[in-house]
């Protein structure tokens, strides 16, 4: 590679040609308009076999459980500790996530954050077998580093937890709190031995940050149009749409999932209009960039974190 | 003054004293825990005779009225449009604003920033007779390039519209949009003529950003805890509660709007617990610095906006 390659672990081909075309075009576009968004599970960081958020609400419940064992008396947390599918497809995904969010009400912030911290550092990817801060896809934090050296603005816009992943997104990204864009818990304000606090309720508060709240989301937090976007899944079709349709220097772009040896192969179905058809098929059919893992990219994950 | 005089418009006194104070703790401050939040109306700019949220939103409906006159007729716009103070309490001040909400209705965010940039351009302040960019407190802009400095990240906290703000914000305070945290006015996504976009709707976010609320939205959007916090009302009381507890480097700092000659003399009143006691007595109960602007300020409204 030259030595003033940006994108060591980008493969010459078309995407690179539009990933490229798109960075230089983005340099006649006013600052205050260079914002990029990226989704965070499957974009930036491997989510299979499971979530990490997932791995890590699993964690968090069989600590509790140890010290207090009659949780496991609870339906929801008897089936998720015996991995149950059959009583967890009875009980439905609903009322077990509400059931995990309840676990860490009456945190603050703070602690909240500590636990997901504590997470990091001691759990390991199942498949990979190394830490969770390993699994970020090493192709697209070249990419972050790149739109930053052209003075973007940089969001993380995530179906998951917004404290979850900004506990993890300044160290893995290099992307600060307020630029992560989630779905967020309700916070209640009281005195706690006479201290004002924030305390974490179990209330999703409004919508959870999936398709079109997506993007009025990334207008109620960052307040801005983005004029590049990655996703991978059904739930980042609004948000790549919108980006698409923000003028001529604009990219939205799609992370396909398609190498077996390297990572996992699988596709996200469209929710939102045609089911048949998957988030890769609507991305081909719009002309957005597609990235395939296993022909775009030399590396998948990379030799360390941010 | 002494050239490295970072605070030039600061008389030497307590409360210069506790802000620089604060300013040389803030340096033994981990990097990520130095975020400071600014109230707007009050604390940063001139928020009287009215809000200029306010004359900003008497602007559009007298020019709306002037292209569709049966907006005349309406009971609220008419009494807006004549000043009608008896009828306006009559109607009462949601209804008032539920009728000036919906006259942005249907607008994009870029379309309602422009309207905002507009009125900045045109409009003056009915008693300083200069630019609204210009009724900006001095003084606060230096202690905001201070804080800079430091390396804090620096928010607008506001009780007006989120929007309105950050139309204004990067201009006047050098602070981004994604860092103005106010009252939301929610969005819907859809398809106008074939394209995706964001449209503002007549409903309020969830709750005015305003006393508890304000604590909690902080954290929502901006997701760190501040250690720096200025304020002038009592529906800042919270914040400066919330933040002045934040830690041994911590300062909540309340702007006294004593100054009749230079500025406007009133007090705030709490609304949340002691009616009878001024955000002032508050702050001088709490141990909160407080800056007069008669005592402390050598210039209130400076040369011009950031």
């Amino acid at each position: 590679m030259a030595a003033d390659d940006v994108l060591p672990s980008w493969r010459t081909g078309a995407t690179r040609d539009a990933v490229e075309g798109f960075l230089e075009a983005a340099s006649t576009v006013p600052a205050e308009r260079r914002v990029a968004v990226f989704d965070n599970d499957g974009t930036l960081w491997c989510e299979k076999p499971r979530y990490v958020q997932e791995d890590f609400l699993l964690h968090e419940l069989s600590t509790a459980a140890k010290a207090r064992p009659e949780l496991a008396q609870r339906p929801e947390y008897r089936a998720l500790l015996h991995g149950d599918q059959a009583a967890l497809a009875e009980l439905g995904l609903q009322r077990v996530a509400a059931a995990l969010i309840e676990l860490s009400a009456g945190l603050t912030p703070e602690e909240f954050a500590h636990r997901v911290t504590h997470f990091m550092k001691t759990g390991r990817h199942p498949d990979y077998n190394v830490p969770y801060g390993q699994i970020v896809y090493q192709p697209m934090l070249e990419l972050m580093d790149a739109l930053r050296a052209k003075g973007f603005t940089i969001g993380v816009v995530t179906g998951g937890g917004t404290e979850f992943v900004r506990a993890v997104a300044p160290n893995l990204y290099g992307v600060p709190p307020e630029l992560v864009v989630g779905t967020l818990i309700e916070y209640a304000y009281q005195l706690r031995d006479g201290a004002p606090v924030l305390l974490r309720t179990a209330k999703v508060h409004g919508q959870l940050n999936e398709g079109k709240p997506k993007v009025s989301h990334i207008q109620a937090q960052l307040g801005r149009r983005p004029i590049f976007a990655a996703g991978n899944s059904a739930g980042d079709r609004e948000m790549l749409e919108y980006t698409a349709d923000a003028g001529p220097a604009s990219l939205a772009l799609l992370i396909n999932h398609d190498d077996h040896d390297r990572e996992y192969a699988y596709q996200s179905r469209s929710v939102t209009l045609d089911e048949t058809e998957s988030i890769v098929d609507v991305a081909r059919r719009e002309g957005w960039a597609v990235a395939s893992m296993r022909n775009d990219w030399t590396t998948v994950i990379g030799p360390g974190s941010h």
